[in-house]
């Protein structure tokens, strides 16, 4: 029962953040009425906070086309009613959307959403400026998307051969969002860790006066400069990027519903891998080292969303190996969200069960910041460090002769590597130099650790 | 595993909302390091969040002595080991807690926290000031206790003798806050429903530059039009206050722990009333209508916080009455959180277990908005409508010809009743009706019904 | 993790009751196998016991062509790949199963399981003995399905044609599975409370030993004698048993997955109905008395199983008014075990959410023990007493005076009620009274009321 | 709520089972009574069961002594004011239980059980036959604690000097039990993979019948040939069973309630190692073998109940490192229930987290069943193969050549084993083998390796 007799709290804004992309959600809402912002494939929280609020969802509002996961308006739309909106200019006919513009309102009780166009990350950006009706003119808040995050403003490298217009329009863009006033509270698409920006803070709160006196980007006060300082930055696209731009333009793979996940015993994952399944092995970096299905991909968990799309194929047939039924349904959703949709089942008895049934394992050497600071010492040969991490971590910080390959781009450019090298794998704790390790493995090269605790271990030695 | 490899967000800031009380507290940190601004008693959310941060607990905060509900930070502080921090000039000696002044800091990791003393609503009041060291030198946010709320300030009446003076310090901190500037977002100890603040905002997200230009009371920029503007407030006190505050010097009675509930045989349940518990009914107002224990009182668990401390004494045993043991585990969370903690069992087996067994039940007439409009036009002797909302709420919307007595002060004034007359009891919607109906019935006033709907349905009729 | 490394129990053995209908299945298994028998349509729990062994279901077993719910084997086939195993000589073709015979093996580990064909209660009905391979030829135990239970043995009234022949069968079919020797436990498909057997102890287990020496039928050693005795046997058949053949023939309509639960505003509560939607309120009785949506149907998520089958159609469009959403679902699964799917959503704000936004209400008198024996005493006019329980309760005890009506024949016999009589209606408690009582308000019937407490306060009073 | 209208079902029996001791306890009631029968100390499961039944425990009964758990009779009176009841001729003086004797009733609704004094596992065992005073005289089933088992009979070489006598005492006391009937179902207080019996079936549901014509043991019909038998047995007792049994006869340490359990960071886990605290990885053996801290002693969850007692004094201050807190508390609960309560914390976040931090790890080999059949064909020198099963599973089956030393005696007999030889540790398929290659690490042998899948492995080949 939401209904309290004691001045009723109505208005009500929830956060919902996906881990592994950074990506921030937001629920909106007054009396019996809420507006999912930018809303992820799996739509259940949705669902959740507005029943808990006693409303319906009347709207869903893509702030911007995603690139980096699958949206869910299309499939809240079908469970709820509620239209979904985005900006105009839109690449692509989204037959499933219908066009805001400049100035337009939504009205929920006493809140009152206006767009805000905002070309520049996309030519369909757009920002939702918060006002309470109640409480004066002000905007209380803005939904940014990807136009303007908290230290950081959104990427412009989408549209190569147009990279001035858009970082041009980025810079009015950004100074219209900052007309709304320093008392804006400022809501993102991104929080830090996101590959859509690199310069975020470690902060998910601030205000548009915060970020005016503080965001560097906007201490840019020239356009001509603004513009050369975004000609001049270097992202990464993932490959996958483009697999869903073109779904997100069709309204979203929609997610099977249930997700369900069969789990397999000894032998059927031993089936599912001579029938073409590739094995990802969502377990900790260490237990992956200790014992794992011959020919297995490391890929935790945790790292699922920033690399699976770097090094699967959407297509490709997947059976998981994981400590328990949980953790193998907390990766099948972080699949989900990317559009991985072909898990066919997860083993979780442990390595322990699977050799005991007559199956062969692997394992793979795990060395430590003293194994790696002697060999330094004694320069050892044909040995070399490989550190997988991104340019800009690398050239932040690197260990003199470790030579840098990023993650991402590891199964492009393997020919880079010499089969005769022993590689030890480097990245920051382990855990991407883990997934890198069984990639090169998988690709036949046998003579590859991996430093467990990276450059952490290095800078606490 | 909280470890994540893509830049790590560290910095967090979480609300904690009690319902019934409107009670706001949050978790801010950095690292693994973590602060929690004014805990409630049930620990447990704090510890989870900082366990899901990968932080501990490294300080409680109490921004003022607490008086509506028992604090958490003397069991924090057990559980944890953290340091219990409160601003100067307490009223008491409090040993458990250190004494921190102005411009004092607190440093987690690229957190900030920084003391302001801003007495007012009490003396010890203490505003504090989130920076963030990588970002620029401006105050990000604030943790305004209940010096500033959305829409309103705290209130001034806790000093009768010294009214006037307290509500000018009030004012001075106010502006001390304020000169924070207008990006910093606010952060109060109450949202709307509280009563601790009569004006506030439906909404419970707000700026320093927001409030400057809207919340009313920060319009007056007269010290002594201010002060004025307090001392004509008028605001309830439920008896409960002070024990609250004693305990709370005290450093907050300790949790029984866990909650254990027992459930009670209907025979149990049977034997306790005889041995002089009070039951207390949290089912729903038409459940407890359609039938109840004899000489129970209604009181729906969305209102134990605001209404047992107006009636209940905390020494008082109790048993429940609930739909399920889930429900009564909620109910006694909440009378927990005001320092109610003789509750000796639940009985959820139903009225038609409880007759089948040969009880006797009561029941409680409801009438429609159709009942009282009719009797209204025709003008029914000894008969009358009670409404026992808040003074502020009559005064807004009444019904004409209705008496008005809050129901907070029932039981006080009772005597004003007559008891040859037959009542209609309202309230909002027919909740807090029904709980004074029931307290009408328990005193020996057996001609008392509830008008189901009451001004909700009064306004859509 | 299930492997265990101390002497692994591998053999397991666990009961499903589904409440309501009295139904048991079972999981038997031993190694990495597991049979299912008997299974209903919300399959889940069976994959959930046969994963936590490390097991695949490799079979579902149908002791015989189930009546009173939907069977769940033809959705375990799809979702596990297991195999259908049913009796011969079946009214339909049932395409989706294989017919076994008798002394037909499954072996899983060092579990035996062997067909004995049991006829009687249905053609198709078989019984299952189960062996140890390890230890000794005797039966450990026997799935025995609707041919034998604990205190009583299968009904035979479902070919009125041919009677006496299906009597027989049974008398010689327990004589077969009597012959497995008194050591053996045995295994029903229902409990106490079914439908499918009257005279059932209230205890579910027994051995074949303890069954021959004290279950009443099988005292019966003369044919002819236990033939008459099953003739004078009166069994209740809802209608809904002819839909749940059909649809089991055909595999069992499979259940939406998952069973989505639209949460209902008040609007759209109010637009359901006038759409057509029958309202059922699953909450208690006395809940239901208190205030309820008029013309909604009281139907506790305890009575949907048994009563849902005689009340509604199973192509009437269905909204459900609940406690909580977690009830709904409650309810949703009732309603879906015996076919109705047709459930649109359910509203779970209450009655003071429901009048406030200015709907009406109704309620419904309950009376006392103390105020039926009065009017008893009193020999009220136009007044009468309705049992609703069935008729062998009816037969056993009634409060003088009173009229019997089974609940279950209430809308086909309406006609023998008389509407210028008041009634009071009674069961066992007051809650198929209830049931029976919004029944004839919907009918137009509204001089109704209920004894809260029924039976079982009468006999306590 | 419990109550249902149709033909109440209120008899129940229920099993709870303890893995890793495979311990059984029962829970049998009819109406609002209930007995549990051999209680474990973590009792919330029994208080869960009687609360959905509606029913209150009354008693609990101790079939004998417990020497490998805690009980939790004491506990149950506490919480419920359940009576305690155990056999005669204990060898403590129990203050808090009431002695039973033959013949001895209770009387739960039509539930009857009936005392039988059956000494010989110990002086104080009893067994209890059911009865259902509404379907006969004859006994339904019968609890025979550790008199009894499904397979095989009580141990009985807890009196070393009176060891004739007490196996004699069996035999009569079996007679005694099989006088039942062969009707009555076999409910022990051990399943398969216990210490306390060898011979066990891998099954948990037997009748007298079926034991008097299949178990082993009953078909020694002579008495002096059957102590013979039992005198010829060979049983190990962990140390902890001394401990246990003086706990359980001053009536059980009470469980530390709520079992709390704190998450520890990186450098409280250090610090904690350095302050005397032995560290317990409870997380599968290749996830220790990949890397764990440096000391630290495998114990997987599943083996905690049946090995701490061999390896770990109940004083000893423990903390564990675990792969989530979930996985920590059943680690909680298993130490528990074995009286283990000095458990300070838990350690969750990975040993990338750990190394990243600065601190050391350590890994220890796994190595394949080719890598053995290798060493063995090649006759490696200074190589063992060291297995640590029991000495019946090691008679059973063993590779040549291989050396056995059982786990539980590990400890006490190192001094068997050379230093100056290398070994593979292996068992049945690698749980075991590991967490003896850590006690021998930890006792400073390092060159120690564990052969991953084992016996398991070795007979898949």
């Amino acid at each position: 029962m939401h209904v309290i007799e004691e001045g009723v709290v109505n208005m009500f804004l929830e956060k919902v953040k996906t881990p592994g992309l950074a990506h921030l959600s937001w629920v909106i809402g007054d009396g019996d009425s809420a507006v999912v912002i930018d809303p992820r494939r799996d739509i259940d929280v949705y669902l959740d906070i507005a029943r808990s609020q006693g409303a319906q969802i009347t709207h869903a509002i893509e702030t911007h086309r995603n690139e980096d996961l699958i949206s869910g308006s299309a499939l809240l739309a079908e469970e709820t009613g509620a239209t979904v909106l985005h900006g105009p200019n839109a690449d692509a006919d989204i037959r499933y959307a219908t066009t805001v513009r400049e100035n337009d309102h939504i009205t929920l009780g006493n809140v009152d959403l206006k767009v805000l166009e905002t070309p520049g990350h996309t030519y369909d950006s757009i920002s939702i400026a918060i006002y309470d009706r109640n409480k004066g003119d002000d905007a209380v808040g803005v939904f940014t998307g990807d136009t303007l995050f908290i230290g950081d403003v959104g990427r412009t490298d989408f549209y190569p051969d147009r990279a001035e217009e858009v970082a041009g329009a980025l810079f009015d863009s950004l100074n219209k969002v900052l007309a709304l006033g320093d008392q804006a509270i400022v809501y993102p698409a991104h929080g830090a860790g996101a590959v859509c920006g690199s310069g975020m803070a470690d902060r998910e709160f601030s205000s548009l006066g915060h970020e005016r006196m503080n965001n560097a980007m906007l201490q840019i006060r020239d356009r001509e400069a603004f513009i050369q300082a975004k000609l001049d930055e270097q992202h990464y696209q993932p490959p996958y990027f483009r697999v869903m731009e073109k779904l997100n333009a069709e309204g979203g793979r929609q997610a099977p519903k249930p997700l369900a996940l069969k789990p397999l015993t000894v032998k059927a994952l031993s089936e599912k891998q001579k029938d073409g399944c590739e094995i990802i092995d969502v377990r900790s970096p260490e237990t992956y080292a200790g014992a794992h299905v011959h020919d297995s991909i490391s890929l935790p968990v945790g790292l699922i969303a920033a690399y699976a799309g770097w090094l699967l194929d959407t297509n490709q047939r997947l059976v998981l190996v994981a400590n328990s039924l949980e953790q193998a349904r907390e990766a099948l959703v972080n699949f989900s969200r990317i559009g991985y949709d072909s898990i066919e089942g997860a083993y979780t008895d442990g390595m322990t069960g699977w050799s005991a049934a007559g199956q062969p394992f692997s394992t793979l050497p795990l060395v430590s910041v003293d194994d790696v600071s002697r060999r330094l010492r004694e320069k050892q040969d044909h040995w070399q460090l490989l550190d997988v991490r991104k340019a800009e971590e690398y050239q932040q910080q690197a260990i003199e002769n470790s030579t840098h390959l990023y993650l991402g781009h590891l199964q492009e450019q393997m020919h880079r590597l010499d089969r005769g090298t022993s590689y030890t794998v480097l990245c920051g704790s382990g855990m991407r130099a883990m997934v890198a390790a069984s990639v090169l493995r998988r690709a036949g090269m046998h003579d590859v650790e991996v430093f467990l605790g990276s450059m952490g271990a290095w800078n606490n030695r």
